[in-house]
């Protein structure tokens, strides 16, 4: 919610502006006008023999819940670069190359989740600040009553059914209210 | 670039925070931590038997120059919602299914573009108040070197090619600079 003016400060009213349809933040002073646009996350399903690694949440929202390793887009990163630093920081994993796998709609928060299919390149993995527990699951022992996140429990599952048939189709997906 | 607090209109400099790696716009007097990310483009490649629809552009930048319908996506959108509704915007033309085709990072302007193959259900189009020109070209008649941006060269130069192997695999793309 943006109340004052990033430029000079002023006071700032949501109303349409002209040769536009939506409310945007208008600077009552400079007339500047404040855009506020989705924002993306990038992350990994990061694979080791017939396992996943997953992280285990050191941070709010849903400390002590697990879910794959991913954040926040940062300016100047590519989206796999991105992708890469969430696994290194909340893993301390390294990955080989990164597959685009699917992208998520979460309308309801504005993020857009992007993630990769990866190989750990080896299992000398340790958590972050941001994780309490970094631990790999095969399929039959994964969390699932206790992820964090539903855009995560919805593309496990999916990467679960592919990895049956044996092929990985980018796809994309609409998330529209969190499990818990 | 942001000057002042978005929240109580304090001088706002860029420090790097406790237990971060990057500087980010801090309030000096409510310490209020500004983030800034990328924001994504979404727009079609929409297609009428052999021909693509292009728009010359109405507004700056590469005014006068032709492109893909995109634009930013907006909050509340998903992605196929968003270049569906650029490609009503910019072009007038009613597209019938989306199907992701590339994602490009443009990180020297923080900017990540995600394209979409679509057919065009009709060709009753007609430019909106963005484009001083909407029209279909063939493959021989695109207008290379009045083409807007280097992403849409990219991309279109991919889609052509993959028009002759008969299948469009999803895939992304570093654009390093732009051509103009």
């Amino acid at each position: 919610m943006i109340n004052f003016c990033t430029q000079c400060g002023g006071k700032v009213a949501s109303i349409i502006p002209e040769d536009e349809d939506r409310p945007r933040g208008v600077c009552q002073s400079c007339g500047f006008i404040h855009y506020e646009n989705p924002k993306m996350v990038v992350g990994c399903i990061p694979v080791w023999e017939d396992q996943i690694l997953f992280v285990r949440r050191a941070i709010e929202p849903r400390l002590g819940l697990w879910t794959l390793p991913a954040g926040y887009l940062e300016n100047g990163e590519t989206v796999a670069d991105g992708a890469r630093r969430e696994t290194t920081e909340e893993a301390g994993a390294d990955s080989g190359d990164l597959i685009p796998y699917g992208l998520y709609n979460l309308t309801f928060v504005n993020q857009i989740y992007m993630m990769f299919r990866t190989e750990l390149l080896h299992t000398d993995f340790r958590g972050g600040t941001e994780s309490l527990e970094v631990k790999l699951f095969t399929e039959a022992n994964i969390p699932w009553d206790e992820m964090a996140f539903k855009v995560i429990h919805v593309c496990l599952e999916r990467f679960l059914a592919d990895r049956k048939l044996g092929h990985f189709p980018f796809h994309t997906e609409d998330i529209t209210f969190q499990k818990r």
